[in-house]
């Protein structure tokens, strides 16, 4: 067989897989906003049955022949061409994806559908009794995936690696140790302020329906294509990339809160922006993929905070959200603007402001690294959530729903997902100091509500790049300069210097 | 391989096929709910994989020899055994697969999901030359297919055999032949009859989100359990049983007009109680499925009709209604109960009375049949249609929307569909007279709002029974008797006599 045959049977495979993988997301989808509450155990074995097919076609030794058949070929020479790219992603896969038992994608397939909906159903009542067994039974897989999956230095690099390609526990170790001093110095120094904006803000009236017209209304402005695109509720907000003209967000509200649901579709109008930025016209090989979780998260961060956050952003926007609410019609913009902004150790992390926020991830990947060791089991993990929520953010969560249990993440076998987030942050400021050189002034832009030129800067520079470069060579490429948490730093203690006047 | 191993192979591989089909009932159910507008394409490519991934694992030669090992054995000596029913249906399904080319397979799925989509979209604007191209390569694959799969007089014979097992266009037509008759002599001395409905309760002033609620409140009292379903908006009110616990419904509203929500809500209603009352246990085999549409629509049809235009459903939930819409406070029951069963000749079969209904049938079954003799070509089924109605109805459709293109049924590949809703219509009216006989007087438990001895008679009798039975042999075996359509004919010339005075 020839490099250009064999590139072939494997682009057509990949379509395949591709189509699995869509099909697997509107399922996963519907499980999260739809399905009746008696329908999730049939759901968690076609999912099961889903993993399972798709395990059995990723494995295919046929593949291994074609890649073979690749190996050395003009497909690899140019690293960063299309083909060399999808060639780079196939062989990872198809490396990764033989090392895993059958029996284990399909079961961790399974337990993780269940495990989601036992959380989604556990967490009102703050029920961790019913939830830790399930728990458990996810993490004792998690571990066995590691084993199988092989490692250097640390059980959870390869899980990591999952969702950030080529980074590490020890990689990551160094960047947030100097964020966290940073982050803790900066925090003191709020703490020592005497301002604060007027609590009554966090307590309006916000009718459901206005809220969620307001937020697709800017979501529209900002780029959101809702023709392919629809918000829906669920437990826990997230971003599902279906297909070409198929992207989907999901939020959740509260009537007297403007900010939980707002900032919340405004973090996955950026995750959403990235997705149909992607190169549609590959969809079905690797290449049309965002590239990791990382720099996913540094779209979503990026327009809710850097933009939906900034004093710009609102000066555009507020008056027409003063319309909207009676609430905020005896409401300053500087007053407003101060309360999206505030910065307060909170127990939620996706509540949490910009400044703690990166706290909370800390926590989760210091015990999810220990999780893997098997130097934490999952029954101490509520004592130990607690201690860590205590040395970090001084604070001790009441219930098990405000602490251990309140994301979504390990219910559904994310482990090795939490660091992405604080990358994420990183990213985007980095990427946004660069957008202001390359564009200009850009939070002039926002303040006359141009949001094209950026979307459009992030589109040539990253969306449309797809996979086609790893994480930290993409930072390198867009800014020139290696990844560097500088950028982060120095953008929060600008910000809240001259917000909390310190 | 002895039996037993045959036998738990095909059963392993029967629910691997269930599961995936389970999938594609929740992306076909999306699609016509909530995809967004850009959505249709990829959702098309993916239902072509996954009928491509189904079409290869139902025609796997091993299935061929797990029956051979089956053949004879002691699972097939019962024959209404569940193991002789599953190995009759697996050899059934087997055979039928592995007639259709794969390519075939791939093409009807994505051909038919788009079809679907074309439709929703053409309908509205009355475009049937958007349109007309999709439907004839619909046709020319569905010619395709029947010819693949052969027949011995028809070929639109082994199509309809699909929906309905051993039912062939020449049994049905003296049956269509005798109905027609009774249903135009009915309907001339209704024409006679100088009684009317009230015209205005045509046009009252029915808010949605009450009919939403007051409709799911019936629904729940007739026993559809909403924690296994949801009910949704959609182009054409469906039923679709995802698998255990999730059986879903849809409707559509016109906030002027009562008739056509509700009963859309409780025929969809009937079918979804038999979904639910399906041996669940056995779900992933053949025995737990709904043997055929026609018996499926007979669930549906004698909810809808003999028990929901009932006069004694009507005094029991009349008072209710009345309560619920303003509209109805200064109308009698008696002058509803006539409304809600006025015969009238009109244009949309889904809106039809009991008498006409099967006319629109006969007129659909009959160019069916002639455009897979190819006697009819798609461009001129405008012409035969309009001619057809003229025909059997005196009614000239001003539009191909209220005309040729108002169901949904052929763009989507279901031809050979229609006759099944006569046929329920006659298994209904069988299987209800039985039920009075079995159950004393069932009418009676209907005023009293008793719901649950009919559902639980039906549940014994049909719904618990699965594919034990083939249609005619379920009638023969639940009432006795062949299938006679004089059951049908009685009930409406009794109801319409007492109605018009004739």
């Amino acid at each position: 067989m020839n490099a250009q045959e064999a590139y072939e049977k494997l682009a057509a495979r990949s379509k395949e897989l591709t189509h699995l993988g869509s099909a697997v997301a509107v399922l996963g989808w519907d499980q999260r906003t739809q399905i009746p509450y008696k329908g999730h155990h049939t759901r968690a074995q076609v999912l099961a049955t889903m993993a399972g097919i798709a395990h059995s076609k990723a494995t295919d030794p046929a593949i291994g022949e074609w890649l073979s058949a690749l190996d050395g070929s003009e497909f690899t020479k140019d690293s960063v061409s299309i083909e060399a790219v999808n060639y780079r992603e196939w062989k990872r896969s198809f490396k990764r994806a033989v090392k895993i038992p059958h029996e284990l994608a399909v079961e961790l397939a399974r337990a993780t559908a269940e495990g989601q909906s036992v959380w989604e159903r556990a967490r009102p009542g703050n029920d961790w009794s019913t939830f830790a067994p399930y728990l458990e039974h996810i993490v004792s897989l998690k571990r066995e995936e590691a084993e199988a999956l092989g490692y250097e230095n640390e059980p959870y690099d390869t899980l990591l690696d999952a969702y950030e390609r080529a980074e590490t526990a020890s990689n990551l170790e160094p960047i947030f140790r100097k964020l966290n001093e940073a982050l803790v110095k900066l925090l003191d120094r709020v703490a020592g302020s005497s301002r604060k904006p007027d609590p009554s803000l966090k307590r309006g009236n916000f009718p459901v329906q206005l809220q969620e017209r307001f937020a697709l209304d800017v979501a529209r402005q900002l780029g959101y294509d809702l023709e392919a695109g629809r918000l829906d509720i669920s437990a826990h907000p997230f971003t599902t990339g279906i297909g070409p003209g198929d992207v989907r967000i999901t939020t959740r509200y509260d009537e007297n809160y403007f900010n939980e649901s707002f900032f919340a579709v405004i973090h996955e109008t950026g995750h959403a922006l990235y997705h149909q930025g992607l190169p549609l016209e590959h969809w079905g090989t690797p290449f049309c993929r965002p590239i990791s979780l990382g720099v996913n998260e540094s779209q979503s961060r990026m327009w809710e905070n850097l933009v939906a956050r900034s004093k710009e952003f609102w000066s555009h926007f507020y008056p027409e959200a003063q319309n909207r609410f009676q609430a905020l019609s005896n409401v300053s913009l500087d007053d407003f603007y101060f309360s999206v902004n505030e910065v307060e150790p909170s127990l939620i992390r996706v509540e949490a402001d910009e400044v703690t926020y990166n706290l909370h991830i800390l926590l989760r990947f210091e015990l999810e690294v220990l999780l893997l060791r098997k130097d934490l089991e999952v029954l101490d993990l509520p004592d130990a959530w607690n201690t860590k929520t205590k040395a970090y953010l001084k604070l001790m969560p009441p219930d098990y729903a405000s602490g251990v249990m309140q994301d979504v993440h390990w219910s559904s076998g994310s482990i090795g997902y939490f660091p992405t987030y604080t990358l994420g942050n990183l990213y985007a400021s980095q990427f946004f100091a660069q957008a202001n050189k390359d564009l200009g002034n850009v939070t002039e832009q926002i303040r006359h509500g141009e949001f094209a030129p950026l979307l459009g800067w992030l589109r040539e520079k990253i969306h449309s790049q797809g996979t086609r470069y790893l994480p930290r060579d993409l930072v390198r490429t867009v800014t020139g300069n290696d990844l560097d948490p500088t950028y982060f730093i120095n953008y929060l203690e600008q910000k809240y210097s001259e917000l909390y006047k310190i």
